[in-house]
């Protein structure tokens, strides 16, 4: 069997729809990053019976099986024992991992609840991960070229844990694999990023790229009006799979354009806030119905201080007037929801922050206060350059709130990058 | 075998990490929502073969099987032809779907690509799923108590088709099960949100109630801080399990007083919004680490224009100074990162505003910007109220920039909770 993977998700709060499962998700890119292709992935519940039977039957789809979810201190979570009824052993004490428990509480100067004691137990035969950020500790499982690892469920307890302990093992299993054997394949995946199209319209200016079989493999993904293209590249080793996979990007962004705005994880605020820095120019942000949503995306980009300078959330018609210095005959007479007032949004931004480029957004993002003349979606974007200012109008209703919100916030972000090209 | 059903997610974009599936998620919690509970959940990639043998083995755990994804334009969309194989039928074309197709693009000023005719082909024996708000038809099927249901995985379109067409006939299957029939369990679930202790210490405060083989059962699950406690209720009625999760939640109430903020998907800044709405209370945001977050949490709640005025976003010195009248001189002395200058900001937010409630954030959200003195996590939070002014310290670190900005934007809504409680 060749190096592949299978991923269990566990917890009834999966199943239940209380929660979306990440940690899988992160875990696939992760594995992907080392060639370890996943090949199954499935959530089961708080079950010891449910969690064994769903490691025996990933365990003959896989060589490598990862786990997350049911290792905390409460009474729902039975991981640690689905996994030694699979092994066919029983839970072991360990006094120095108590130890680090009890520590763990004394550092933050919080008493010890007696249900953390639990965590110290790990099966006969398998070890402790380490956990920095938390009382739980991983669990691993090694034994004839098959790999088992638990994780807690906790994402950022997860994700260190694997990065630090399992990810090397595996990168050095992944490499092991490679060497002299042509029979193993690698993958490689990148990603092109575009908007301003659709999925059909950007698969017919593919054309025969798209078909199956072909590597690089082609896919296509669709999220809020951003079009992403997954490049699957294989090949003998990395380079060449790396290689094919950069010959479909530059063949691509030859054909599509200035619909590309991106790369594999970079966001549209990334794109925008690396021409502002490039071109050394501020930006300021005047908000109304995206209520702070373009402000955060921009400034989830760590160092976007640099450009980023003022950010309003003018809710209120006063605030317009008072912030932005929005007349109030302006609204009275067309409406906040309206080109004129969405300029005088930027204008203002502009001159009050004496940045180089102000963007404002005003619209009805529902599910109330719409009407005829102005239904739900109705959405007004005005950019302020040094060289002008553009207002557009846009339509993205009828939906729901957070689809009309996210769309005029990416809309204005591509607007904005547009603007920052030429 | 009883109503149950299982959920296959196809597509290569779920194993290659690059694509979260929240289609499952939601879809097991409206399954729930009508006394059906998901026992299985899987993802399989874009392959003809792995779709089949999906769904043979999901058919053997499940007699409803929902499916999203692979329903598109596109050469990688071949769910179609893979539960043809399943069914051992042929694809036949529907020239009144085709109309449907042209029409959406007709509508919409868009030439339609040749692509797109692939959606009008359906297995035999199975029929149409309409989709308003796409150009993908879903796909249905029913055979002797068994229902197999496909929709597109954009999930603004499988959503309103579930809930459109499918979700009546499960509610209707749900309640013939049960009339008469003592043997068809109903689960109802429930949920207590909580925030301000970990979750060990909440389950010693619960102690046996969370004990396993209890009714209801009591599962816990933690997100960045909120520990959410699900009641899971089982009656042979509807009435007798919502009213077992009822007292529950009753009981669980009365041990953990204030950490309970909302139930069920209540968010904090729709509980923060109610209160001040009951209050008649208005409420202004000076951010600066949050970059927006916390005004968007807020303005995520539809008819939040009722009681939220004014937001800010000084991420720069100079926008502290000129916006929310910051004094120079403070800054320099006490750095921008201090109980000082969030206390300004939220007294400059008050003036300003004119709000009964003004709240202001300064910290160091990292990965850079951090020193000895004043690490990445630290975080400054200031309440300005009719009855004076409190700004607390807090140390959200080491931690990632997501985190701890979700963290401290949590975290001051849950002080603006309490404050509201007096």
């Amino acid at each position: 069997m060749q190096n592949n993977a299978a991923i269990i998700s566990v917890g009834n709060e999966l199943l239940n729809g209380n929660t979306v499962d990440t940690n899988s998700t992160w875990l696939c890119s992760r594995l992907l990053s080392v060639s370890i292709p996943v090949v199954y992935s499935c959530a089961v519940g708080d079950d010891i019976e449910e969690i064994k039977n769903a490691i025996e039957y990933a365990s003959g789809k896989a060589d490598i099986i990862l786990i997350t979810g049911g290792l905390g201190p409460t009474d729902d979570d039975l991981t640690r024992d689905g996994i030694a009824k699979f092994l066919g052993v029983e839970l072991e004490y360990h006094p120095d991992i108590f130890e680090k428990i009890k520590k763990f509480f004394a550092v933050r100067n919080y008493p010890m609840p007696e249900k953390n004691k639990i965590q110290a137990y790990l099966p006969a035969g398998t070890s402790e991960i380490e956990n920095d950020l938390g009382t739980a500790p991983g669990i691993f499982y090694e034994k004839d070229k098959k790999i088992i690892a638990l994780f807690p469920g906790v994402p950022s307890e997860m994700k260190q844990m694997f990065d630090k302990s399992i990810l090397p093992k595996l990168k050095k299993l992944a490499l092991s694999e490679v060497e002299g054997s042509a029979q193993g394949d690698i993958l490689v995946v990148r990603k092109i990023r575009c908007i301003g199209a659709g999925e059909s319209a950007i698969a017919e200016m593919l054309g025969d790229l798209m078909k199956r079989g072909r590597n690089p493999l082609i896919n296509c993904t669709v999220d809020c009006g951003i079009i992403t293209l997954h490049i699957i590249a294989r090949a003998g080793d990395k380079n060449k799979a790396a290689a094919l996979a950069q010959e479909d990007i530059q063949r691509l962004r030859g054909i599509l354009g200035k619909l590309v705005y991106g790369l594999d994880e970079q966001t549209l605020a990334e794109v925008v806030g690396k021409k502002l820095l490039d071109a050394k120019k501020t930006l300021a942000v005047a908000e109304s119905c995206t209520g702070g949503l373009i402000v955060k995306m921009i400034t989830d980009v760590p160092g976007s201080s640099r450009y980023f300078t003022y950010g309003w959330v003018t809710y209120s018609n006063e605030s317009k007037v008072s912030e932005l210095g929005v007349k109030k005959e302006l609204i009275e007479k067309f409406g906040a929801v309206s080109s004129e007032v969405a300029q005088a949004m930027a204008e203002g931004a502009k001159r009050k922050s004496g940045s180089d480029f102000a963007v404002a957004v005003t619209g009805i993002a529902g599910p109330d206060g719409g009407s005829e003349q102005k239904p739900v979606g109705l959405v007004y974007i005005s950019i302020a350059s040094p060289d002008g200012i553009n207002t557009e109008k846009f339509l993205f209703g009828p939906r729901d709130r957070d689809f009309i919100r996210l769309r005029a916030s990416q809309t204005l972000l591509n607007l904005l990058r547009l603007k920052l090209d030429i």
